[in-house]
């Protein structure tokens, strides 16, 4: 046990007070979301349906490196930032490491994950444009539940889409989003036309996040000051989510040290690219040397086993077309319990970055990603999200790589979220009844190959 | 909307290095605890079969106004402490008051509410005198669960007794505790003679509090090495969360500030005692003239419509004879949400006190406190456990008393736990099938002439 300091906070003042665009300072600069309809690059005023006017800005902008946070979002993050910088002795003890081993916990935000982060911004941009609803799409709940509560924050109504079976067998999620005063409805549902069109063909349809989505799109573009927000993927969610990182280079430096690696769990990007962007910055600037890893789950591997190309970011192929590392939006990811990480695509910049190999992507069990959560409770005491389970096993890939060559590197990782919503997983892997997903390299091969090539 | 400052913390440094016994300076002291055989007040070794040697000593130690903490449990205490004293501005706001409205969030702790505090020295005691198990009941799980980690932490097994019926309908909890290496028994079993007995006369036995502290008292006593770990009621466990109270006094001079109400939910007393005593000593040594409300549940009000008397803590009566506000040891509180508040008696500290009017109850409906938790969850962002719902009730209150009367008061409250695990209760406040049970003055006074006078 040590007396030295456990946790590194930031004062209110200390908070940053601007987000980091690394699109502008990034050498290869991602290529052109594209319009599908007319095949040519995409400009802001062809998404102001879809999203508030200041996000579909952010979105393609590659030359302001530095974004104002405005006053009312900096107002709303000092209700739970900074999150805390924690260095985690208690794993390094039980790995028995020289590796020092720290997390950035947004486990602590009221809505216990990173989610809230992009949510407020989103729900302001929204407000002060005049928009009066929000809607949006969730699987297992954890954007929904960000969501919700921003909108009530900025006064707007909050529809959310939840896949129907979901819905049903996770009510805690759906209580949560209500108690914050969202309407939550199982999809499909009979309020759209996606959802009808599925519910006349087929009664019990229990629903998918591709549904959902669609769902969500239908009622944005239909209805009169109601706008879409999305949970990850896109560029301006990952901009908001550099407040992490951002803290995090402040609370390194109060802690006397610099990541040699930096790791995130990846579903779309977003808390990858929040964690890791502000660092890699001086990996860009100013010639430092750290590794950024951003762990997938091995049963959706789109970084390690998919291909660069331009694809749709959800099912029905209503979105704009990606340049982005992907399995193919008709891909099917195991059920496993870290929902959050099962998407298809990675975002553009990231597919960039990677291609670049700027980062790299390691595929991790769900086996593994729960092994290590136990391991890392017990030590720490927090009870990770299954996705942030995955960034966990990575860190412990590379401390225990540290033991083996007797290095004492620096590694941060990201914790996305807790776990308390998602007991019934690690009932599951307790009891011995959690088994991994394979996904062989043929099967992806083939996959790709039904895809067209849009472009 | 404010730009001041919103959430007050300590640094590791700042943290106390003390606890507070008010028993010290109480001055009229409770009276003694009753060795029910002998009929003779309780000597610290008439319990060391029970707890640990040190642990029996802060019972009954009413010279030494402050104790050290130990630096082990100061060392785990970094690991989430100090906890937020936050400014309720969306609180007051909502209510449109002009009371300055602060809570310290406890519920941030790992587990999810105070109950750590007392869990890691309890623990420690134990581990520093060779202790190898411990042992507890836990009806919800809010206990079990602090005690599951702490025992992780200090190297001991600890085996937690569950009351049957939330074993089988809160799995949740069970999980985080066995996520915690615990081992999770339904009560009543098979492994103890209590438990036994109870099965063979009723195979179907859905199990009760009570049972359950008999199984976890007669494991502790038969097991060589082993412990049974109280969760509130006793004073000891009371003294370890004066953390809470003497962090928050900091805090609040930080903020520039004085509470003239101190506000905490009540079942035995712990997190109330936690988060007032130490204001309390300003007033008994001091002059200040702070308010302390005790905010318990109409269903179960011992404090409002109590009597004071000798009487046992648990309904077997297996433990010493307590001077105490008591609804009578036999008193079966109705099935209420707020489970850790669902307790026949005060401790002995509290119960001196109100007798002495340094303190006051007030009793708080079911449907109030959930429609406080509502307003909170919304204006605050975090979801409130159901027993800390009676003290955000009571802070309503005495805001819109203050609204009324137009005194700008400072009030502060415990936020003694979040209801991340409990959020089917508020499903059903949601649906409207969440109901008050009233408790009637002959029903109790029926209860109480059924008692014997034990002194």
């Amino acid at each position: 046990m040590s007396t030295k300091q456990k946790r590194f906070f930031l004062t209110e003042e200390e908070i940053p007070t601007q987000w980091y665009n690394i699109q502008a300072d990034m050498v290869n600069k991602p290529m052109p979301p594209i319009n599908p309809a007319t095949k040519e690059p995409l400009k802001p005023e062809d998404m102001y349906d879809l999203f508030a006017e200041e996000l579909c800005k952010q979105e393609l902008n590659q030359e302001n490196a530095w974004i104002d946070i405005p006053e009312e979002v900096r107002d709303m993050y000092k209700y739970y930032r900074s999150t805390p910088l924690v260095r985690a002795y208690g794993l390094e003890k039980a790995l028995d490491t020289p590796a020092h081993i720290y997390f950035k916990n947004e486990s602590v935000s009221p809505v216990g994950s990173h989610k809230l982060n992009s949510a407020l911004p989103q729900a302001y941009y929204c407000k002060k444009q005049g928009i009066t609803n929000v809607t949006t799409e969730t699987g297992a709940g954890q954007w929904g539940t960000a969501l919700s509560y921003a909108a009530k924050v900025f006064g707007l109504e909050a529809a959310v889409y939840q896949v129907k079976i979901s819905y049903n067998q996770k009510p805690y999620r759906r209580a949560i989003m209500q108690t914050y005063g969202a309407q939550v409805t199982p999809s499909p549902s009979m309020s759209t036309r996606a959802g009808k069109d599925i519910l006349t063909r087929e009664p019990n349809n229990q629903g998918s996040l591709g549904t959902a989505i669609s769902e969500a799109i239908e009622l944005a573009k239909n209805t009169p000051n109601c706008r879409y927000a999305a949970g990850s993927v896109l560029s301006h969610v990952t901009l908001h989510q550099t407040i992490i990182g951002l803290e995090a280079e402040k609370q390194m430096e109060k802690a006397g040290e610099y990541p040699d690696i930096v790791i995130g769990c990846f579903g779309g990007g977003s808390n990858f690219g929040g964690i890791s962007f502000p660092f890699m910055r001086h990996n860009i600037l100013h010639g430092k040397n750290t590794r950024f890893i951003a762990a997938e789950p091995a049963s959706c591997p789109k970084l390690t086993h998919g291909v660069f190309q331009y694809d749709f970011a959800d099912v029905a192929g209503f979105t704009p077309l990606l340049p982005m590392f992907t399995l193919g939006h008709n891909f099917m990811p195991a059920n496993i319990h870290a929902g959050g990480l099962r998407f298809h695509g990675a975002g553009v910049i990231v597919s960039q970055l990677l291609k670049d190999k700027m980062m790299e992507g390691m595929d991790i069990n769900q086996l593994e990603s729960f092994e290590a959560s136990l391991l890392f409770s017990k030590a720490e005491g927090i009870i990770p999200a299954p996705e942030s389970g995955h960034a966990i096993a990575a860190a412990i890939r590379e401390a225990k790589a540290c033991k083996e060559s007797g290095e004492e590197k620096v590694i941060l990782f990201n914790l996305s979220g807790h776990g308390l919503i998602d007991m019934a997983a690690y009932d599951q892997y307790l009891s011995g009844s959690l088994h991994d997903y394979e996904v062989s390299e043929e099967e992806i091969r083939n996959n790709l190959e039904k895809m067209e090539k849009y472009i």
